[in-house]
């Protein structure tokens, strides 16, 4: 991993690293705290990884970047832990097939706990001797953590996948959380954007992803972006359109799937006693009418958006909106508040202001996930992190209700596929 | 259910009911108190199911024939049960697909455990009016009963397959139940049996499946019949001549499955360091030549025979050499043992008489499962029980080492598909 | 192959020999005569192969059995013939995976025409030696005729289903052949066939295939059997009562198939314009109520007999009632009257006498097709002729109007999977 | 359809359109003369369409769009041709489905044949009325011809990869067409491109398609392009050096296919007698490492760039470049020559000139097939036309040895998967 892809953390204390690294790792553990040993080990399907299995991947990331290369004399934990718990490095050897994940009811949860309060001991011991460690290892120690925040986020949505599986509807969150009260979403508004040559991708000199680099000059047009995030409220005038009924609106294989998946609504909605209720972390709740639309694939996105007569942004317009705007954490829904679904914007909101960019849901992109200009993939392993993804998959910006406030940036480049629908997933509309 | 299809058991008193019904769902909780919360969850396959779903199941099994009929007053105890744990009853309306079993982590097991001990403590209120209730009544409870046991065996398999996915190879068995000490397996004996017109089928007045009836004539050559079953060292001898590299040992649907599904020796055989090893509930051990081989589909069963110059018994046959040699369960090895493997026939068994006929190994007649002359498919829901299976699966007979030993009889028909091979199935060959 | 298992045809001259030759070589080529060549390269499933690949598969037979082993010399065709025309040989080498038959363009028909030619010219010579050679050149001769005459019928059946695919309906037959007329049937009756020990399997000096064989005693019961085919009309009474929406009536594994695939109605049936209509060799055609049901799967036909309150005979008890009521070809609807599809019996036909029994449908017995007593597969490819299908398939009886009348014999054992519609199957049912 | 999308075509006289109508239509079927009926009709693998189907296709598309909107009394000629010959028209109706073309042997390729005739009959007959129609006819008409040029390139590589599966390798251009001499490559040059911002898309007053609109400046960065195509040599330097065998190479779904699909070389190389060959229109013939790479993968494309330590050009990267090299098809190989196979750069070509940006090979980018900014998808079925298939696709550019020279643009937009190999795609490389 060169240190032009990855820049340098600023030259902090061993102390200040090991308080990072213990703030890290005990969220991953917090949002496990909930979950039963039966909830930590299915797959309902082939996206979602048992809870499990991200604490030990996770853990396993650390003893392989950082405790077998640095520290003197270390030896593994265990001999299979790496094929159990590598996740998709083909420089690290054979792993446990994708799809085979949710079939290994051994290493037991507590053995798993094990294996991290043993990689976080000898954690401990090797960030005593940072100072003595070369620039790479402060790169890897980063990389390790952001990593472990990408897993808080799968973990998020992960496990409202498979608690939603169960007809008993369980709720993750305790009800001294509420959900957020049902209120009308103030007016959306038309903002416009000047066109022209912008600079995008990261920039900076803390911590980004090689993906978000070379920074580079893009060619906008004079656009207008939409205020806040399109709503539930929203969504379901679509829906009562006839949106799913109707191909006009859809892109050809966005129309397959509605026919063979049989899709009507997004994920997780249901309708019961003929009112649409969602499954949220508090189990099934009404469909809160004012907050954002989640858990739509980049098909609904783009139909919903030919529907209502305009289209999704591009990355560079998005990336140069954001700057445009300011666009700052200071507003968003993300991991820490523990709400686990995006709020409904407040009825007062600045109608001249944009709202909702970082936080509350991913924002769709018409933008394949393709290398920057000047892009290189890392030599080793840390080569396969991101560069062997960029095909297929659509850019999806902004960070969402599951994602940890220290982990987004303006220049932060999320991908899926254009069916996916489980991770808090939104629109916002451009024109 | 028709009285001429299942026999009613014989008068007994209530209090000797609730004896038999406690030790029967005992010996279920026995069996699962080795397994963590992990263990219950997982399905690897699709004959496979959770050790969670199997204790479920079977109490939905006496709440949904014997609570909801008898008890008056009774209302289920959660309503999504029956969703969540009727089997494959059309009459009993909809159900979780099979293949999706393993992916419901709720409800838990603690809350499966809760479920059973309601169920067993309405159950006593009811057994308590036994004497006021129907033979019917009878009837059911005992299929409750039998059905459980049924279940006792597929948990005993379906626990091995389940730890066997894991690189782990973890142990179900304490280190104080020994495996089988390695012996020489005394030489086969080929015993004749005389043909005839001989009566099959089930006439007593104890319990008997549907399956079992009506009795009748059959008419079965002379022949001869191996007085014990197939060896480890034996197989291994097959492999050992090239058996699964060549076609003419096979039938055609099985050759395909040796190409697509790589099979080179039964389940659970793996090669480690030079030597076969065999995945038991012991963990992975070295195979023992003496002790009668398992994991085998009938293919393999039929290929071995042929290899051997020999052929499979016909259903007929093995009942009328059974009953022939007189066996009975004296010497087999049942679930009650706790060794959940065959035993090694002692080498000074007497040559000339008939071992392991019950207990030890199911064995692979070359007899489609089809009805007896007479069989009448009983109305309502416990007409699916076994009469709509009657194609494409091959009689077992004898019983294994994880079936309970008051559960097995000469004239129990099992039956299973001709590639399956998680359960205990051997070979005893006829010529 | 050992003349034990296929009787040595009775000394013939060499000059006859050639003319039974020639005659069923011509009968192949008059039932290909109506199609184009674009009818001849289709496969639109997978258990129909294209009727250029069965012209030329055949011929490949004669060729690799024949020529190859008997006529000095001979050197064959096209290097690349046995892979392309060996139907499932593994003794024979590699060879074009079946689902992909239809793929293939090339050769041409005109080239399989020639091949045809060639090898016919080739025979003409080896036949003119036939007097000089050995008994067992008799056998694979006589066994290459009956192969070529079992191609016939599915050809007559394949080339059904290719036409039937096209919404343009097209005629195979002409229309100087007509459908047969709408009659009653007379009312069906049930004829006792007493029970005890007899004899099945084939005992003659003439041709048999090797798994008619060895004779052997059965047992049977009292029982009775209807004199005449299920009709359609019965068999839309089944219809029309709910027969395919009801799972009592059905196998487990038949009723997944009603509800996956569909199934509302035997296969070719489609409603039109408010009237049941059937695809025929002629094109689309009313249902005729008196003719026999055909194009049923083992499944509905079981089905249709629970529902009738009655059940599919065994094989045996088809051979020995057949044997009883003296079942001879005089009567039945065969392939040389190329009226391709079961005849209704008429109005005045004798209520005592069995009809039917020998051509028209073939029956579904409710036997798997295991090997007789006493079977033994024959050495070599040969060896791969019949054996290596015993499993997982039930025994058909009869024959069918697609079935040559000197192929057929009471002993004939045919045998299919229980979901295969595409052939002329019917039901007879037994109590 | 917007006359903003596709311009309408020049004022020419009624009797220069139905000159130009005979011309294309003509074209087509002299592409089909050397197939042999049988040909017509198979569907080898689900992106390729039987050529009859093509045939009628194109047919049914003048019937539909022009006949039935412009020419008083028309009625169509058959009732299910709408049903057959849709593609993929939703706003149309129902249709077969794309893989079940190979499966219909009628109507007969006479029969689509005298479609052919009884349209281009009506169609002079409509076109003597040209000059009293509105402009949308001339477009629908330019469109018409349009679309069959575009199945004349389908059609030449569909019937390559038909004839291919046979393994009688037949050659469908006659032994008069020499394929080309094996020479040896000129080296190859890097020229310079400057960046900037530049124009793209469409902006005459000729024929295009609406995904060329609307034309947009773009901001592209100094680089450098190859001046000639990847050659065979250079690829199998590639594969020798084991690029087939290191997925650091690969994206990581194209790895995926490596393995499971088995991809070792370019589609249609083959091994024969230790020198490789691949299969041509002329059949299998030596590869002639002088000439342009095709058949390959976008996978392989990118995997073979990562190997040269380059990359593939964007898609503004390509046409920049072309306007500024000023290509025109003055040079390249297209559909005319009838040659059929990209054709190698004569030894002494001039190397400060860019060679084969138009004709001989379809040049993958590393570009989405996404709408440019201002495309609107047009109302009605020709909205179906192209904007359903922006998603999951990638922009190839120039045009091949099998686009008619009429047909192709420097803009035109081609677009395929990644994975798709059967038309002539091959590399050029940037830096």
């Amino acid at each position: 991993m060169s240190t032009t892809l990855l820049a340098a953390p600023a030259a902090v204390s061993a102390a200040s690293l090991a308080h990072r690294y213990q703030q890290v790792r005990q969220r991953t553990v917090l949002l496990c705290q909930p979950l039963l040993p039966e909830d930590t080990v299915v797959q309902p399907m082939i996206d979602v990884s048992p809870p499990k299995w991200h604490l030990a991947h996770v853990t396993w990331f650390f003893e392989t970047f950082l405790l077998k290369a640095y520290l003197p004399g270390y030896s593994v934990y265990h001999p299979e832990y790496a094929f159990l718990f590598n996740s998709y490095y083909n420089s690290l050897g054979s792993r446990v097939n994708r799809a085979d994940r949710g079939t290994l009811s051994r290493p037991a949860l507590a053995d798993v706990y094990s294996y991290r309060a043993h990689v976080d001991a000898q954690m401990a011991r090797l960030l005593e001797l940072a100072d003595t460690l070369p620039d790479t290892f402060r790169e890897l120690f980063e990389l390790g953590l952001q990593h472990e925040q990408q897993h808080q986020e799968l973990l998020a949505t992960d496990i409202k996948y498979i608690l939603s599986t169960s007809p008993l509807a369980p709720a993750y969150l305790p009800a001294s959380v509420a959900p957020a009260a049902a209120t009308a979403a103030p007016a959306v508004a038309w903002l416009p954007v000047p066109g022209g040559v912008s600079r995008i991708g990261y920039e900076g000199t803390g911590f980004c992803f090689d993906n978000e680099q070379a920074p580079h000059d893009v060619l906008t047009p004079d656009f207008e972006l939409q205020n806040r995030l399109v709503t539930n409220g929203e969504y379901l005038a679509f829906m009562e359109a006839g949106g799913y009924q109707d191909f006009r609106y859809w892109l050809g294989e966005g129309w397959d799937l509605v026919q063979t998946q049989g899709w009507e609504a997004p994920l997780y909605w249901t309708l019961h006693e003929g009112q649409w209720h969602r499954f949220t972390h508090h189990g099934l709740q009404p469909v809160n009418m004012a907050a954002p639309v989640t858990h739509v694939s980049f098909y609904e996105a783009d139909a919903y958006a030919h529907w209502a007569g305009a289209r999704l942004p591009t990355e560079p317009e998005w990336e140069v909106a954001a700057r445009y705007f300011g666009a700052t954490p200071t507003h968003g829904t993300f991991l820490e508040s523990n709400l686990l679904d995006p709020q409904p914007l407040p009825t007062d909101a600045d109608p001249t202001r944009c709202h909702q960019l970082l936080g509350d849901a991913w924002e769709w992109t018409y933008s394949a996930y393709h290398p920057y200009p000047g892009y290189v993939r890392a030599a080793g392993a840390l080569g396969e992190y991101n560069g062997k993804f960029m095909i297929n998959q659509l850019v999806l910006r902004g960070g969402s209700c599951a994602t940890p406030v220290s982990h987004i940036r303006l220049t932060y480049r999320n991908f899926f596929h254009a069916d996916k629908r489980w991770q808090f997933t939104g629109i916002r509309l451009a024109r």
